[in-house]
């Protein structure tokens, strides 16, 4: 039996959820998949206005020994700051898990209109590898002279041989399986003249070992550009913890499938449980409306079968996504220019699954 | 006497600056400007080459008393490392001489091919504000375990009370100065918890001082997605000096822009020269072949006239540049669609000025 964590979380996440359940219950009967639910109703902002933290203390108990973790949104701004209800959450089960592969896919679809002039499904296809637990996202720095006019602020960003090697390394393995096998790393070391060579560094190390992929490097700011101008040079791409986070949501952006984006936070030694959400957020504007387009949710399911092995299901569930992507009489949510529910896309991609 | 210091620069940075200096000096003689260009051949690699530095010591006391920099491209990594060039030159002047907001337009212009799919000229038309002399691009930190397993890694950002409102400051006047009055702050409160928190803190006090002013704030990962999916939201987009980087790339490349993009390094106070040169770099690639496209220069020394005090004559470049964009028959640089060389394109500017 596997056994997964539901965290349904905040906002749309409480409506997106139980869509990426209803896929993933299909999918499970039609293959025999020997899966168990387990739904836990913390890490949300609820929990931190009854309680005053988002977890409670024995979180790591709870969900620690789960296969993996199935999340949905999290973040609630009009009651809980930002950066409290992430930190307690998302940000650490990245850090207690050691999820240090952060991975999502920018594809072209079919039937998703992109923001991109004469761009095809097909043309657009690329892994972004972001580093996951250190790097820009630290929690070391402070602020001294507060409330004055000498008012300072630090932040240091961290980055060590281990954290960096092991998601390059994950990285150009990756691309290594790939048809095009090309690699591209995210730097601004021309800037940020400390962390940012020593990236590069390592970059060039690791690059000996994979002498069958190509490899090229571009700073953060051209290398947005040439996501707009011309993603289809992209096959994999690896950055740092925040131009990771950047790129991973302009990827998508580019393929006009935001609200369609999944993300894996990867823990590839298995040693905890690696956690599956979709890219966006809880989105108060919408939330309650019914109307959120669940695809990330369920797509980040397909993710999740995929690391527990069960890759037909995966694909299934995929080929549900597209069918019903392309069919122009299914359902479709306001996002992708229907009128549909988040519940009526979520069925008609269950039975096509 | 106004005295313009011009550094050329490396790579394209000798081609695209005699344009430059071409359209200055056609509306000086038309306008009867009192400028004065002064050459110097320093802050390029190829001065490193023969000096081990990018500058002579006393290269303050040679520009430091000009009423501005007028500077090409700069960076040779075939031979200098991009860190040492740029730090040894740019990122050196942006802070010696205190330049603190970094200025650029994203604009769609008439007839330049945007990547966006059914963008006209008119519905893209926004600024950008970065910080320029700390944040993220600090030169605080250093490494620990130097070869080794532990090796680590650490960079300091920094961010001051002063160094924030001042430039906050600047954005704000000028999105009051504009029609629609909207600010846009780039943020990511939610990940970097330690300064941008800070900078989110510090915008919402200097908002209360501009109530005429619309304010609201993105993450950088959305925001981006954002510059692609509606750009027209934006008119004055205010950001620490990295994410400011990213966007004044990006937002170019969303109007197709990139090669044409001009930028001012401004100290407000004008007790040090200001800088102008173009947002793109020395491009080694084409350097060399004479088709670079000399607009960025020449936008950048049409920004300079301004900072100068000379209206009329900025507008009177800003139409020249329009009109030939506009006119089919006009020479075009090949990254326009066209055969033009670079010197062409920029005779074509300077005759219509
Ligand atoms: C060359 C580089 C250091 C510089 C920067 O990052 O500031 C450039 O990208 C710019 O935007 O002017
Ligand atoms: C919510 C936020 C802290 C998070 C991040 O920056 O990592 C999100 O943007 C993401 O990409 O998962």
């Amino acid at each position: 039996m596997q056994k997964i964590a539901v965290l349904a979380g905040d906002g749309i996440g409480q409506e997106v959820m139980p869509e990426g359940l209803r896929v993933l219950r299909a999918v499970a009967e039609r293959f025999g998949l020997p899966l168990r639910f387990d739904e836990f109703d913390f890490a949300n902002c609820r929990y931190y206005e009854q309680h005053g933290q988002m977890m409670p203390s024995d979180w790591k108990d709870q969900i620690g020994g789960h296969d993996a973790i199935f999340y949905g949104a999290v973040g609630w701004p009009a009651t809980v700051p930002d950066h409290v209800s992430l930190w307690g959450s998302l940000l650490q089960f990245r850090r207690e898990f050691d999820q240090y592969v952060n991975l999502r896919p920018a594809r072209l679809m079919p039937g998703v209109r992109s923001p991109l002039a004469g761009r095809q499904p097909g043309d657009i296809d690329m892994w972004i590898v972001r580093e996951n637990t250190e790097g820009e996202y630290s929690s070391v720095g402070g602020r001294m002279y507060p409330g004055t006019e000498r008012e300072i602020v630090l932040q240091e960003t961290v980055m060590s041989r281990v954290g960096v090697d092991r998601v390059l390394r994950f990285a150009f393995e990756l691309a290594a399986s790939r048809p095009r096998a090309r690699l591209t790393s995210a730097t601004k070391s021309n800037g940020i003249a400390i962390t940012m060579p020593y990236w590069d560094e390592r970059v060039e190390a690791m690059a000996a070992q994979f002498p069958q992929v190509t490899v090229d490097k571009f700073h953060i700011d051209i290398l947005c550009a040439h996501f707009v101008q011309r993603p289809q040079h992209f096959d994999v791409v690896v950055a740092s913890n925040l131009f990771g986070d950047i790129l991973s949501d302009l990827g998508p952006a580019c393929t006009g499938t935001i609200a369609i984006a999944p993300s894996a936070n990867l823990n590839p030694t298995r040693q905890w449980p690696s956690l599956f959400e979709p890219v966006h957020g809880s989105a108060p504007d919408i939330a309650g409306k019914g109307i959120a387009n669940p695809i990330g949710q369920i797509w980040s399911g397909a993710m999740m079968l995929d690391f527990l092995g069960h890759r037909t299901a995966h694909d299934a569930i995929m080929a549900a996504i597209e069918a019903v992507l392309a069919d122009p009489a299914a359902p479709k949510t306001r996002d992708l220019g229907g009128r549909a529910s988040c519940t009526e896309l979520g069925q008609a991609i269950a039975e096509a699954a």
